[in-house]
């Protein structure tokens, strides 16, 4: 039997989860995306994030509803305006916790899966400062991850949270997902798209975004309602 | 001003939370007491875990949906059967990675509310074998915690997760909540209550109540269908 190892692969509809897909696939794994709909803005994501799953190809695709927005907090969850200026420290967009429950997520259904993997892609390199996303971060969720399970205690399963993208600049990230493959032109990654989904071309993100394809030397497919 | 600390206590209607509680506020803590609707069979437990908040005294309780039950993978969310004799090792009864996703969505409330602890009722003497009950698992989720945050991040909290009962014995859980007022009276156990709310009197949680019960040389005023 040549059946290949199972991961859990974090899929937001954004540019640098959807690479991490194809990093996942690239590495050998069979790959099972979870997203989440948690009350944020930018629910436009989801729908990307099932067309990247569709396009790059997943064993499966299951979409968790939590209740973030209950806690209030953020501007990506409450009534907080999204700023379309740069902010300096942990922006208004962070919200509280939220790696922290997308990976226990992940690490439960990993666990059922009889899986190892986990994947994020998380990024400290272009990115908007949340503590959720460097790498002390992840070491600390993979420690814990092997003392809060049957598997990590009974030694049948060594946990590993794969971040591939933690110590790439946005334009590596954008070049080595081109080179595999993904169409960027499906991924989403705007906090305050408009009804039909066009990035706003001024938030954190979209400027990120915006600055790596420039760095990558290519054109950002997506389309903007200003400064794309 | 003399306000107390706040602090998130993770209530599920049993007897340990219900003493973790009141062990919080014996300290001096602002409660804010959170459960969880999982799709477990012992639903019970949730209108058990209203009654102790009321009585016990909470400046808020919070009832959060999760969607446990999709990833299957126990007996306490999918259809596997309850068992009536012991186990070795760890039981079907475990949950993946529940308490792991518990403590997550109680960060996420302990930084939105400006508190720094979390009070788990968790238990590594007379338990089931989990392995998220554990003291090297308490620690390790305070270390997540603290790189988790912005508040631990920005150094303006500490996090710090209680677990008052971990090396408690059964018998001494339930003395030191009856000197602090706790009515057992109104807290669920059992994994398999029947439809009225009572207890089997057979599976793992009833017997290791009843035995600290015994231990106490008190009686158990919850009522049983067997064995109490």
């Amino acid at each position: 039997m040549t059946s290949a190892k199972r991961a859990v692969v974090l899929l937001s509809g954004g540019l640098d989860s959807a690479t991490t897909l194809a990093i996942a696939k690239a590495e050998g794994f069979e790959a099972y995306a979870m997203s989440f709909r948690y009350g944020q803005r930018h629910a436009v994501e989801l729908a990307a994030a099932e067309q990247v799953a569709a396009r790059i190809g997943v064993a499966e695709h299951r979409i968790v509803d939590i209740d973030l927005g209950a806690f209030g907090g953020s501007a990506l969850t409450a009534d907080i305006p999204v700023p379309t200026t740069p902010s300096t420290g942990i922006p208004v967009t962070y919200v509280p916790a939220r790696n922290t429950i997308f990976l226990s997520y992940a690490l439960a259904w990993c666990e059922v899966l009889g899986g190892a993997d986990i994947f994020i892609g998380v990024n400290a390199v272009d990115y908007s400062g949340y503590p959720d996303c460097r790498p002390q971060f992840i070491r600390a969720f993979e420690t814990l991850a092997n003392l809060a399970t049957r598997a990590g205690v009974e030694g049948t399963v060594r946990f590993t949270v794969h971040a591939p993208l933690i110590a790439m600049a946005k334009g590596d990230i954008i070049r080595r997902g081109t080179a595999l493959g993904v169409d960027y032109g499906l991924t989403r990654s705007c906090y305050a798209p408009d009804e039909a989904g066009r990035a706003c071309g001024e938030c954190d993100s979209c400027r990120i975004r915006l600055a790596g394809f420039t760095a990558a030397g290519m054109e950002d497919p997506a389309e903007y309602l200003r400064g794309g």
